[in-house]
């Protein structure tokens, strides 16, 4: 989206993903630390002036014969590989490589202006150096912090706040009262803070619940394009700093979000579901509402969890695909798995008896 | 958003219910019929002036100690947990609790007036106080009834209809054609009318078949944020009075979903399903298309109903979840249920056999 | 979407077909070739100036007494049905019927215009004519083809390319630097590419991958309501020529789709799948990341495919759906496959051992 290439020597990307790391991600150039690098591409179509990464020694022979300008993979890795290019060693790869990748491809600075076919409501406030391009709306009471981008289409609702240097791409929607933290990152078609789904019975009926909460978001998040996250019924629902939601999520009322997971596409989790911190679903996974999961559960795609977790760990469930007249033969007896017991108990009794016999 | 809060005293607010609820939900205030109600809370977190309810004894110690005005239970709980609080008794206070929250929080009524950036064709025609937003557009031929909101950036297709006191929310996209009933809230992001998906093979190529129908959706249906459903190919979509539509639903092409029917998020309903009256689909449920669902079935969140259900009831089929470790090993399992009926057969051949010895 | 009705003699519309088809579509009249034939409709609704057809013999009944002006079949379901209306025989009915429709349903001509309350960067280049709805934006940069119809509310980003022909219904997102080919079709709320989900951990945090590509795609493509494709990380995420897309797809970075394939509603494909030619991916089917799927594959409905495929076939994975009761029983034998084998191995040995015995 208009980003700037700002080319550099190797030596100079190291020292400057060092600063971004604060200090955490230490490397060493074996070869030219002169050498300029202006972009970052895979191991295969990689030029001179590109850098690549090794994430993985199934790839070691590409990386061997590549002919990037310099390729990021740990120590280990270079001994085995010995790739012809540049490298810098690095204990951590692959985030060494995403800080060098942000490095060389920056965000276009923001034109702070108004679009003339933005729509400001007199009664919202916004911070200096904000963008805000045509058909954008931002309702009475909204405050939107500095420096954020507030996307063609965007909605910011009456009353909700969007942190510093957020960015709310064309389309992404916060509806009233709903906070955003600082840097926010929020895709197209995000809706945050529509109506949770609470009804109830009353002679063949279904009574709106009226939904009086929020959506409270922490700093540093991102939510992926058509991802919906709904209002709390009574009190809030809650995303931590530093979680990561990729597209077309469903976060029912109610949930709390750990700080630092990160959620893939898909996935749905229905209300007042408790998730810790440090957790990864995978896409699709499904959480039933009302269960706690606790810190560092990593939960497999398509897989759903129906009651709470307590213990720290990897949990799957998924049918095994397999070709079609095969599944048919053995999907059925998945429902015949008790009546398959009951007849080996029945063998197994026979036996004992048997055995008992002189 | 922007809701009033409108206190009254909890004798006041029984008298309310019980008129908004036609005279179904009589209730008995146990203490201090006086005291003043402005908002509600849960249990744990109300204060003097929230209303309270207890759904379930799990709860029974929380409801007990509340420091809410008033606690809404049944007789029977009221027994078992003698709060300290003013008690409303009720048979069922799930439903009491949802018609108090809706006084108690009234809808914002609508300021009527077209706003600078909303467009409407003059072929369209605009029932009495209704509020258009910026961004909004409304084609030729639509006809909008009165009192309507459509929020910033929604769209009424040409010839599209929408009820009387119909709330369209920022983004929400009501079709060419298509008809809404009255009292229709339709949240951000949601599309009613797009294409059905609809091709026919030639060649090695997909030949499109024009989606000519509509969807039509009766009175008192709600749409949740980026939920979809598609026209009909020919003859039409129906969604009858009262269905409830959670987010990220997919309704496919000429698809029927009975009245009073709740649907969860993230559920898929394929073409030509027809969906009985007051049935509940789980969250992220699938269903077949071409088939049939008689009334009154609930399907557990996550199942793919596969064929048509003819007897009321509730159906599960999800792959219950475990261990990673301990998935691998019984996944690789069911693809051989087949031959460890097999084996199981053979044992008992023999041991028929083996019993038919002198 | 204000189609306009286009009669013509039974006659004249198998001409018109087989044009339509450049020859691969020949088909006979029994009966009046001279029968007005206005509209398409379903066998049991149809009226005498309308065509319908028989795709199934469960419905020869209901083909049998119809009153439509015409029926299209097949030759053996001609003789087996014997249809008292005009018949047209052809050896693929339903692509007829597809090419038929859309002839009596031409998509209505665009009155070229860019409304008022669209806002076009003068940097941007539109082909002839074009219509652009309220509320579009085109960002500077950008090209659309020649006859595009850019639908209300819709965005196309920077430096994006649209094919002629191409129609962008109201909502559908093109964000910057992406391209769609010739006559593609995308439906509201779809969003062309957003960001990739591209995370390195760093000391319990996310580092942000930026996300550099682009989303290419074909010609004749269709990609429906509230889908997301997302744009490339390094290198872009392809969709080739003839792919027809449903609703609330979500395809992530890298991925490539293959010509001609069909994806149904739903469906969710992980980063870097690559996707053979003239697949089927049934509804809300998984695909996860760096896999790759061979030409020719047709996946279930709700399957999850977790490796690849390299075998053209039919694939599926889904447990079976049963009554609650039932289910809870035998899906708690899931969890202890292994343990029932080892007890069915124990037996096994033990029979061995016996008939060894003297």
């Amino acid at each position: 989206m208009g980003e700037r290439r700002a080319g550099r020597t190797l030596a100079d990307l190291v020292a400057a993903v060092e600063r971004a790391a604060a200090g955490q991600l230490s490397a060493t150039v074996v070869g030219d630390g002169g050498c300029l690098i202006e972009a970052v591409a895979p191991l295969e179509s990689a030029g001179p002036t590109d850098l690549s990464f090794l994430a993985n020694l199934r790839y070691r022979r590409t990386a061997a014969s590549t002919r990037a300008g310099a390729v990021v993979l740990s120590a280990a890795d270079y001994e085995t590989v010995k790739p012809a290019a540049n490298a810098v060693l690095c204990a951590q790869p692959y985030a060494w490589f995403a800080l060098a990748a942000q490095i060389l491809n920056p965000a276009s600075p923001l034109e702070p202006q108004v679009a003339d076919g933005a729509w400001i409501d007199p009664g919202a406030r916004l911070g200096h150096n904000c963008r805000v391009d045509a058909g954008a709306v931002i309702e009475a009471d909204a405050q939107v912090g500095a420096g954020c981008w507030i996307g063609a289409g965007c909605y910011v609702g009456r009353g909700a706040r969007v942190g510093d240097g957020s960015r709310l791409h064309p389309g992404a929607r916060v509806l009233a009262d709903c906070v955003l933290g600082a840097r926010a990152i929020v895709h197209g078609g995000a809706v945050i803070g529509a109506d949770g789904f609470g009804f109830a019975p009353l002679a063949g009926r279904w009574v709106k619940i009226p939904q009086l909460g929020r959506v409270i978001v922490g700093d540093d998040v991102e939510i992926g394009a058509n991802t919906t996250i709904d209002r709390g019924t009574m009190g809030d629902t809650v995303i931590e700093d530093g979680v990561k939601i990729d597209n077309q999520v469903q976060i029912a009322h109610n949930c709390r979000i750990g700080a630092h997971t990160v959620i893939a596409g898909c996935v749905g989790i229905a209300g007042s579901a408790v998730i810790g911190r440090r957790c990864q679903l995978g896409g699709a996974a499904m959480i039933h509402g009302h269960i706690t999961i606790c810190d560092d559960v990593i939960v497999s795609g398509g897989t759903l969890i129906s009651r709470s977790i307590n213990e720290p760990g990897f949990y799957s469930g998924v049918f095994p695909f397999m070709p079609n007249r095969e599944w048919e033969r053995n999907a059925a007896l998945v429902r015949h798995l008790r009546e398959l017991r009951e007849r080996l108990r029945r063998l197994e009794a026979r036996h004992a008896r048997d055995e008992e016999k002189p």
